[in-house]
This record gives structure tokens, sequence and C-alpha cells, in this order.
């Protein structure tokens, strides 16, 4: 860390003043120090995001690309129902990006640090000739219940999405809320199983079902489809909802419900099986088995 | 993730066997659950590391860039003498890179992971038509003193370091142990502040001072220089030495170094000062200014 670099660490310190009782040792050592408000375990995520893949440079602010690079790791925290404690940064930054193109992304991870207080405590920068890729790494700790898994869907639970699907990358995924306060409501409810939708719900639907041996159906009809959505393909395979999609028994589904009074809709779009195939019922009422339709980053 | 990567991450999982008291959530959901063995504190780091800049993949075998990744950030560990806990990876793949290669990855990754008993607890695996880029997140928890911070060197303490110092890009970074014995033994000594050696010396040594508002005055004569260094210059400025610099009161290096049995040298090099500048006395008995040689990534 060079001179330059200095500077900018202590303008990102002033900017990110950090409470020293929650964070006894912040930016500018080697390592940053968290209380661990509540009980004895921390949760931990991190999501790399790629200039050209996950958000492009040349057409998307560097405020928006900050938000959103915090904003996926949230959804991982709301994924589970537990609560984001705070994040570390690491950027590789091509030549000559310069201070004032690192403040502009700075800016726009500290809007959702703000936002969903969730402090940036550390981080790493680097330099390459190039494009732009950016790691989160964020803390959580479990909320009033246990953290949800992917695991857990039991036969007979509803499957349930809050939100719409499809069409995110025409602008949602830069700038969507992650589903903390919904997550901690359904996982009070009694939610079985929970993740967020990243790859698209027909890929990440069949990770319910093979985490937790189980199987499912789903009704073409009930699945919400965004505006933006190019039809029920888009919805089951754009990717980047970054909604939640949980699994319930009906009952506390229904009690759900009724208590419910966030914007954001819930809605039940199929049922848990014991029969491992995941299965859409189509509107001609012929069910077919669903293929995962999501990115191979292998391929 | 598709079938091959899920098939992948099948494959890792089996590979590092995770305990579930430890770890009651481990690879494979939205987040990994970490307990926290002692105390109710826990701190984390990441580093970046690219094709290019820090290794090189038409030089350095996979495994020995896996085996980096992690020791850069378990070197971070030691720099406040705090215990490794857990890592979580993120990589960005270039297009066609294939499971053989990631496989080889991640097997350079398993093995300071299991050296150091600090598990692969989660990642995140993305793809570009770029080169390969490797961030790691690590978690550690205090040991048996407070985590050593930068900011806290004494007027009078001496400024030590471990190992010898330059040449590092010969070889010795690819495959260096990180000092987690040295830096506990160090700690419990009585060390007043502490750091890693990445950018080198003279750059980190004006981090010390900086942060701990304090002076340095280093003897040119008492560094030791490694033997694949370039002289003197290389040791002060070649960076990724991964050594430890510390400082402590003067009596307390003295028993420490009666006590000290590990291989790893330890060598007072000079003394912090009141006055803040940060200089060296050359071997012709001349003090010169230091002027910071690592590099700055912002330019």
């Amino acid at each position: 860390m060079k001179n330059g670099e200095v500077k900018l660490v202590q303008y990102f310190m002033a900017r990110g003043k950090l409470s020293r009782s929650r964070f006894p040792i912040g930016i500018g050592d080697d390592m940053a120090q968290a209380r661990i408000p509540k009980g004895n375990s921390v949760l931990i995520t991190t999501d790399m995001l790629l200039d050209g893949t996950h958000f492009d440079t040349k057409k998307h602010s560097l405020e928006q690309i900050g938000y959103k690079s915090m904003a996926a790791n949230l959804s991982d925290c709301a994924a589970m129902a537990t609560i984001p404690l705070a994040a570390v940064v690491s950027v590789a930054l091509p030549k000559k990006f310069g201070a004032a193109n690192l403040k502009k992304l700075h800016k726009g991870i500290m809007s959702a640090a703000k936002k969903y207080n969730c402090p940036l405590i550390g981080g790493d920068m680097t330099s390459w000739n190039k494009p732009l890729a950016i790691s989160v790494a964020m803390l959580s700790t479990p909320g009033e219940t246990k953290p949800v898994k992917r695991s857990t869907a039991k036969t007979g639970d509803l499957i349930c999405i809050t939100g719409t699907l499809g069409g995110s990358l025409k602008g949602k995924h830069l700038s969507f809320s992650p589903r903390l306060k919904e997550s901690f409501l359904i996982a009070k409810a009694g939610a079985n199983s929970m993740m967020d939708l990243s790859d698209g719900l027909s890929t990440d639907l069949s990770h319910i079902c093979r985490l937790s041996r189980k199987g499912a159906i789903i009704e073409a009809a009930k699945i919400p489809v965004s505006k933006k959505a190019d039809g029920l393909s888009g919805a089951l395979n754009d990717g980047e909802d970054f909604e939640l999609l949980f699994t319930i028994p009906a009952l506390k589904f229904e009690k759900l419900k009724k208590q419910w009074r966030l914007k954001t809709k819930i809605t039940a779009i199929g049922i848990i099986t014991k029969e491992k195939n995941v299965k859409i019922r189509m509107p001609n009422g012929k069910p077919v088995n669903i293929k995962p339709g999501g990115y191979d980053h292998l391929k």
C-alpha cells in the first residue's frame, strides 16, 4: 500500500466510521475484528462479480456495481434468515482505474452497507491490465430462528417464492432489495427450507430437491412472471432474480399470508414430493420434467 | 450452479469433510456456519490474487497457486497472532478452465487448509474470458493474547523481523510458511505491534510508524538479507516476504530470544522513535530517510 492507497483507505475510513464496541479493529490493519452480537456462531458467504458477466462497466455506473456486489451477498444472508454483520471487499482494478472511480464504487458499496446495517470492515485492493473484478465476503449471525438451510425441505411442503421472476437483467439485478425483512418473517412462520434465486427457478429448485432428497411439482399457471420477463421460460431460466425460494407446510403458509404486511408478494407455486423428479405442470395440464436452465461456469 | 458444478462441489465436499460441531453448515448452502471456539469475536481478512500479478499460470502450478492464495491470508492471521478458523474462496475462471484444473487448484488450497487447520467452508465459482483471479476471505479468532495491531508501537521498542528479506519472487512467495507459531510466541512475549511483510520493509515499516504516530531508525547492517535478494535494496523493496515485522521492548525481546526454539530466526534491526521520520542508517554510518518502495495499485 503506497501513499495514494493510504490516502484512499483513510478516505474510506472517514466515510465508514465503525462502532468501536462492535468492531474493535476496523479498516487499516491486517484483519478486522467483529464482536459476535448473539450466540456463538457466525456465518460467511462470498461472491465474485465480474465485468462483462455480472455487470458491464460500459453500461452500468460504478455506484450501481458497488451496490450490486453487496446486495448479492446480502441476498445470501436473507436466504438463510440471518442478520448481516459485516463485509470485506477485495477488488482487482483495471490499470488507470484511479482514485475517483474507486470512490464511486465505494459509494455504491456504502449505500448498501448503510441501508442494511452491514458495515464494510476491510478489504484488499490490487490491479492488473484486465477488467474489473469484485469479490465480497459477508458475515452474518443467526436471527431469532436457526439458519434456514436448503437441505431440509419436507414432503408435502408448499413451494413458495417472493416477488416475481424473470427479466432481471433488464435492470432489477443492479438495484434489487435483498429480501431480509421477508426472510425473517418466513423463517419465524416455520419454513423448512430456503434459498435465494440467483441461477433461475429451474436450476435453484433442483438444488433444494437434490439436497433434501425430495422432488417437486410446480404449476406453470401459478408462477408470478415479471412484466420484464420473456414469458414462462424467462421466469424459469433468466436468473439473478434475488427473490427467495422457500418451502413451508400449507397451514403455516396460510397463517403467514394472513399476517403478511410487506409490499413484496409471496406466492405458493407447487409442492414438495416424495418422488424425486422435479416437474412442472404446463398450462395445458401436462406435467413435464424441468431441466436446470441456469448457467454452467465450467462449460 | 449446473450439473458439472454440482458434481465438482460434491467432490470438494468429499475431500474436505468438516467437523459438524465446529461447522454446523458447510459447503453447498447459501452460507457456511462456523462456531466461535473461544471468546465472542471473530477476525476477517481478504486477499485477491491475480494471474500475471501475484502468480503466473504459465510458470506456476495450480497447486502452488492454490497454496499461495491460502498462505497469504494465513500470513494475515499470523500478523495479528490470531488462530485461523476457516476460509471461503471465490474464483473467476478463464473459459475452458475445466474441472481437472479446478481440482488441481483445490488441491493446493486444501494442502494449506490442512497444514494450518483452517478448513475451506464455502466459495463461489464464476467464469469469464479473462485470466484467473482468486479471492480468499479468512476468519480467525483471538489466541492467548489480544490481536496484535499495527497502530500500537511504543517509543523505544525494538523493531524486529522473522526470517530473511528480499528475492521472494524467485520462489519463496509460492511456498512460504505463514509465521503462525512464531507469531503466538512473539505476542505472548509482549510485542506491542505487528504486521506481516507483504509490500516490502520500506513500505510496511512506514505503515506501523504512521498508524502508531511514531518514527523509526533501522540499521542497514542488521537487516538479514536473503541470499536470493539483490542486496539491501531487494530486502527493503521486493515485497512478498511474508515474514513478520514486530516491535517489542528490548528486555522482552532478550527474554524471547533466550526461549526461542523455532528454526525461523528473529532479528532486531532498529528502534521506534518519538520523532516521526522513518530512517535507515546506511553501511557508511549516515542515516537517510526511507521512501516506501512498494507497489502502488492506483498508479
